[in-house]
């Protein structure tokens, strides 16, 4: 079971209609939204702000996503979303993030999601960026 | 019948089923995109760059929206958005948009959208906006 | 101050970053996604399920709507929508819904929106719906 | 260059602003909003009708998802899907989905996007589905 892993940060949600298609799950889409949502609060809560850094010329970039739909989340569904952040050579971040279901604790998603920072066009060292260093584990 | 009005510019749309919900229909916050998006291609065919406009410094701004649901669109249905332009007072825009679904020509909604211009915080009157004084017509 | 009225509900919300489009600020088709979450949850906990009551045959629908948006939201901002339902005629609920920033409580969009029940193409009287004719005071 | 694939369907699109996030770039997650409606395009052109088998009971669910993310939309770009489907194993499906931006043909993403048939909660044979079998090559 991936609930083994050791993860870095954890995130609760709730499906909220809007999310739901004309299937009655969560649209495949929204899943990226939680996932990156999730990504950001971590960064936000160790001091990296997403958005601040757009303003200050960096963009962290998702260049890579892989993503394994286990399960449906239908509405009224809880869920949190898990991860945790490694480097990969120079350039690469990977967040593995996970998906489980509340109370239950059904695996609802994996996903390995790549991505690099950048400025001016060029990639930059994730460890260059203020407070990303620590987090790379 | 609506269809009987002026319309400035219309602009024709296909529902994506990304855009339905677990109602089977689209929902509601869908058609507030389909408005701004017949609103932005309006403005940029006649010479009007929403993101270069706020890459400039200003932005457009919708004040207030009172949109009619007559009637709802569901997965493949294909509709036509209609507008027109006027001027309310110095400072507001009141664009008039209509949506028909095709073929048969039913009323889907029937909205009054408004909105301003802003420079800093600060209202800009929508004559002062390059290309924008001879849509309002 | 609107902060004055009663609510029958309040629901804290954060945005999201992927929430903000190209000007930096919530897109406004987002506030009807929280409106209708705030809505959905509003019945929910009052025993009224919206997924349920479609798959019952019964679809809650929303004719009208009458947002005045009073300042933007931006990433990282706290928020709360507050609600209040009452009647209006036999057929219609009319959903007053305000949000507010938090911390400050500055009031970032006031919006009235109206809806029915349907029930085979045809409109039910609210009162006639479990749960609901508690909720219209 | 995957350009010189051979493709199945194509189809253009352009960039709306709302899909476009604080970033002034087209949202990862709006990517698979595009995809999808390809996809679902893609099966309609071919008399399969994605809501019309949801409510037939089988519904067709994306397993895993493979995007390389090479290059970023901004507002106003146009931009073509290009797909070829494939079978994987008995059950399997497998959309290669390719996106360039219009006109200048810059290779945008690739993905590989693979996914079953269900019927009441089983995987059901692709070929099995009406339809189907010819598009599977």
């Amino acid at each position: 079971m991936k609930s083994t892993k050791n993860y870095q940060y954890e995130l609760d949600f709730l499906v909220r209609d809007y999310e739901c298609d004309l299937q009655g799950i969560v649209n495949n889409a929204n899943y990226q939204h939680y996932l990156e949502h999730a990504r950001h609060q971590f960064l936000l809560e160790n001091g990296i702000d997403f958005a601040q850094l757009h303003a200050d010329g960096i963009d962290l970039i998702v260049t890579r996503a892989e993503i394994d739909y286990k399960a449906s989340l239908v509405s009224r569904d809880r869920f949190v979303v898990k991860l945790n952040l490694e480097r990969e050579g120079n350039l690469r971040m990977v967040f593995n993030q996970d998906i489980f279901r509340i109370p239950d604790g059904k695996l609802v998603l994996s996903a390995r999601m790549i991505g690099v920072g950048i400025r001016n066009g060029r990639p930059v060292r994730p460890d260059s960026i203020e407070g990303l260093e620590k987090l790379l584990g």
